[in-house]
């Protein structure tokens, strides 16, 4: 059996493992069009800032390691720009052909952007959407004096974006054509990001489209947003769902048999709305590798689908996500109440800071369905404490008397999370 | 309606509190034999250690506030030692009677040990069981120089004595009775921890009662464990269950009608074996003490139960537990199968430590239910998110896809927890 699988970043590296451990006999080939493959995508704002020194240290697995520990023949600057599927062969853009028996499509996202278009004529443009992206920033940071610098994009990338060049001493503002931070559509969340960011000296202009590229800064870092790559599915007779992201199976299936999708490319099962969705985020992508690679190698795994949940730190400030804002919730059928507090995330003799949470229920159902943290300290472990209760479909009067740990060193005797359900059963 | 409530820490205050809110008519009494009510008792080893700068700092609100603000008529040093439910009244130690409609019982726990009974001989003997003993203890810590300490107790308080005396700079030895750390018979934390106390100068002894003050040592603390202080409900016929503590309802009911009980001098259902148990802890005796309030304001709240989730930090190292260790869940008849990992809690270029993760699981059902998490970074998020998933029954392979958040600054790709659940799985 020879899988051939398409794109070798987070899906692609999940499935081509998980397939060679499932079925030591198969014969698996990863093409990347980059020039590297295996490396932590989510670490290149790092790089960018130089807290990763070299970008060799984002990088899990050399091509030659793979290939002599893993038997996986991973081919990099190899793109694949066409499927034909009837003949079970890919043709590449150098020309030449790979047969195979069975294919995973990790093709990834790109730049959605009118943007994007101008990094070749103009120098100052950068971004960190891959490998050459991040360390031609980084070149370019390292070579120049700070400046005035614009990001573009709102987003978790913008975010990171204005963060590092903060911390390179660089003036930012930050643009967007949307209202609100990380697409999710939540004033209460973008005022406290806004106030914050003014705190740090970052100008922000929400519902700015940049179009043209201003002369008055130095840098522009677009961060304008993706889209999913299916272009190369399409050539395969590969269908989209209605997010345009490929629709996948909990097997990560395509309509075509014997071709799988993985990874920012494919669509989701949202937990909370019952329904597709397109979240791509490097966790998802390779927790979806896994499965397809395991399909692929003729195992029964399956997928059980995504809360939507993401964090991002700005400037010392931790932003975290999970579920449906209240008016994605409104269009999605239920009836969201809202929860807003803020309460110290620890006692005053512990540093204790404050911690601001949003809670989301269906008055309804009494269900939980959504969630927002904001502070410095323990903010990824209470996000995820929301969106493991998502996941269980828990009630919010449950989610209230949760058995959390407590000692003064980590929070308060009640941890903001169960203050924030209090008010919340008070509401619904 | 007169309400009574015998104790005034954490279950006692959050009654009290509990019923004012819902029924601002109630005339609401609390006593408490000590001479401070309204204190976080959980702060006392910080203020042992000179962390909390003044015992006050501990105290929420003090007793003139309760009257003015909340019209709770607090008496401090006002110990109830019968009560007279037929007539419907409570003997003080003093000599006077109070009548009551409802009486709530917060009594709270005593030390078990046998060394409790030196204090009064022995004035190198401390303790941190309440409010005045801690107070002794860091008056004895600011007036003597650092010395040898032995600490008396391997379980919350035995660890966090020996972690303050530590800090002021006092050789430690730790001597207890048991086996393992925690009461959880479970010989890999107890390991971890063991090395963690050696590499920190803490000299440990296992199964070594002391029952005679030893001359060796400048300063004793002891904290040998607690039992439910049930004389007072005995004394109205409240029955105790098999635990020993004080048998109540979901609402906090007594066997005696009228008669409620709450915190650590009563039973709570524990949601992993579905049956009761004694695991007295603040938190859980705040959520007790609320639904107990709001019952004898008559209103239809209950305690939905505990995982037996708690944390304590010692030396650097945070320690965390939830649910059932394997021995233990062996005895409530799960088959238990467990896996251990360690793993990286962020990428290096964040300053990643080792993170140590024990997941247990039925191997009949498939179900998680235990866990333990050592380390030191985002260990109470890690044990909140297990504790979470046990609170609703969740299987290790939905555990093991759980969309946590993920960026480079709080965790790796894949979190320590995942890591758990996949290695889990495979033993399953």
């Amino acid at each position: 059996m020879r899988l051939l699988v398409v794109g070798g970043i987070a899906a692609g590296m999940s499935a081509a493992t998980r397939a060679r451990r499932l079925d030591p006999s198969a014969e698996i080939i990863v093409c990347e069009k980059g020039p590297q493959a295996a490396y932590g995508a989510c670490g290149l704002p790092y790089l960018a800032e130089g807290r990763v020194r070299h970008a060799t240290q984002l990088v899990a697995y050399h091509a030659s390691q793979l290939r002599s520990d893993r038997r996986i023949d991973v081919r990099e600057n190899t793109e694949v720009v066409e499927v034909r599927h009837p003949q079970r062969k890919v043709r590449l853009a150098s020309g030449g052909e790979i047969p195979y028996d069975k294919l995973i499509l990790a093709t990834g996202s790109q730049p959605a952007g009118t943007l994007a278009n101008a990094t070749p004529v103009d120098a100052r443009v950068c971004s960190l959407r891959d490998w050459t992206a991040a360390q031609r920033l980084r070149a370019h940071l390292d070579a120049a004096p700070a400046g005035r610098a614009l990001v573009v994009g709102g987003s978790y990338l913008g975010l990171e974006g204005a963060d590092l060049l903060r911390a390179r001493g660089w003036y930012v503002e930050l643009a967007h054509s949307g209202s609100h931070f990380l697409r999710r559509p939540d004033g209460w969340l973008t005022t406290r990001v806004d106030k914050h960011l003014e705190r740090c000296g970052v100008v922000v202009r929400h519902n700015t489209a940049v179009n043209l590229l201003p002369d008055s800064f130095d840098l522009i870092l677009t961060a304008t947003g993706i889209r999913p790559n299916v272009a190369l599915a399409a050539s395969a007779g590969v269908r989209a769902g209605t997010s345009g992201a490929i629709a996948v199976t909990d097997r990560m299936g395509t309509n075509v048999d014997g071709i799988y999708a993985a990874g920012d490319c494919a669509e989701t099962h949202h937990l909370v709305t019952g329904r597709p969705a397109w979240l791509p985020l490097g966790t998802t992508a390779n927790k979806m590798g896994r499965v397809a690679g395991a399909a692929a190698a003729g195992a029964r795994e399956r997928f059980h689908g995504v809360v939507g949940t993401a964090i991002v730190r700005v400037c010392g400030l931790a932003v975290a996500v999970t579920g449906l804002a209240s008016e994605l919730a409104r269009r999605e059928g239920f009836q969201p109440v809202e929860a807003n507090i803020e309460a110290p995330d620890r006692p005053r003799y512990f540093g204790g800071r404050p911690c601001a949470v949003q809670l989301v229920a269906d008055r309804g159902s009494g269900r939980l369905i959504g969630g927002v943290v904001l502070g410095e300290y323990g903010v990824e472990g209470r996000i995820n404490t929301i969106a493991t209760a998502l996941t269980r479909r828990m009630a919010v009067d449950e989610f209230a008397q949760l058995d959390l740990a407590y000692a003064p060193p980590f929070t308060t005797a009640w941890d903001p999370v169960l203050i924030a359900a209090q008010q919340l059963l008070k509401a619904l």
